[in-house]
């Protein structure tokens, strides 16, 4: 690794089609056993790499306007979901529709064709949804 | 980056308290501008780095007994949480208590002292809170 990373993502597959309401991502073969009882489980939190914001100058972003709205304050990247951030990791919570062979097709994916996977977690209520969570007026 | 590696990740803080229920995160100067507005939100998103599992073993794991416990189904490390998985992110839902200079204190953080922290998002109910998801018997 460069002297500048710290840690090192391997993909474990890619999103080959999207068209904003479904989406199928294809695992690669080493890592398909890992998908074994994932359809136990209604929906998945996908992590993906923002392939199109790694460079030098959108992980140096620190500041935001949301939705680059520039009538919003101008907020923290931690505090907005920008894909500009230091480490450019997306998340989105998917309802799972189905396997295919190598294929996983979600519901719900905010996320490029071509964009890489780099992980894929159960989505558990008890820990992960808090629906009474506040926002502010700005993101409204 | 080595050959093996696709992405750079590079740490953004580390935990550096945690009793259990409180903890205590210290983020890196040249980041800490990335939490302006922050204390708008109630809760967080925290990705960590499992640095105890950043090694050729863990990382290799593909099928996990769920709580390493050997009566229940072995299934895939993508239908479990295990810190044993190919890129080692923890993600973790938290209250949000308080800034206090460099740190951010929350609450129902996983993860051990010293582990890195490699992203914070704003945690957004209408699209990261899903009470009704399904979760299979064996993990109840």
């Amino acid at each position: 690794m460069s002297e500048n990373c710290n840690a090192c993502i391997r993909f474990i597959g890619y999103v080959i089609e999207n068209d904003g309401n479904k989406a199928k991502i294809a695992i690669f073969n080493e890592y398909l056993e890992g998908l074994r009882r994932i359809t136990d489980f209604s929906h998945l939190i996908i992590l993906y790499w923002f392939h199109m914001r790694d460079n030098k100058k959108d992980r140096s972003t620190i500041l935001v306007h949301p939705r680059g709205d520039p009538s919003k304050p101008l907020v923290g990247v931690f505090a907005s979901r920008s894909p500009c951030r230091p480490n450019p990791v997306g998340l989105c919570v998917c309802r799972l529709l189905d396997i295919r062979g190598d294929c996983i097709i979600v519901e719900g994916l905010d996320a490029f064709v071509d964009s890489p996977i780099i992980d894929i977690k159960p989505y558990i209520p008890r820990i992960d949804s808090v629906p009474s969570a506040k926002i502010p007026d700005w993101l409204k």
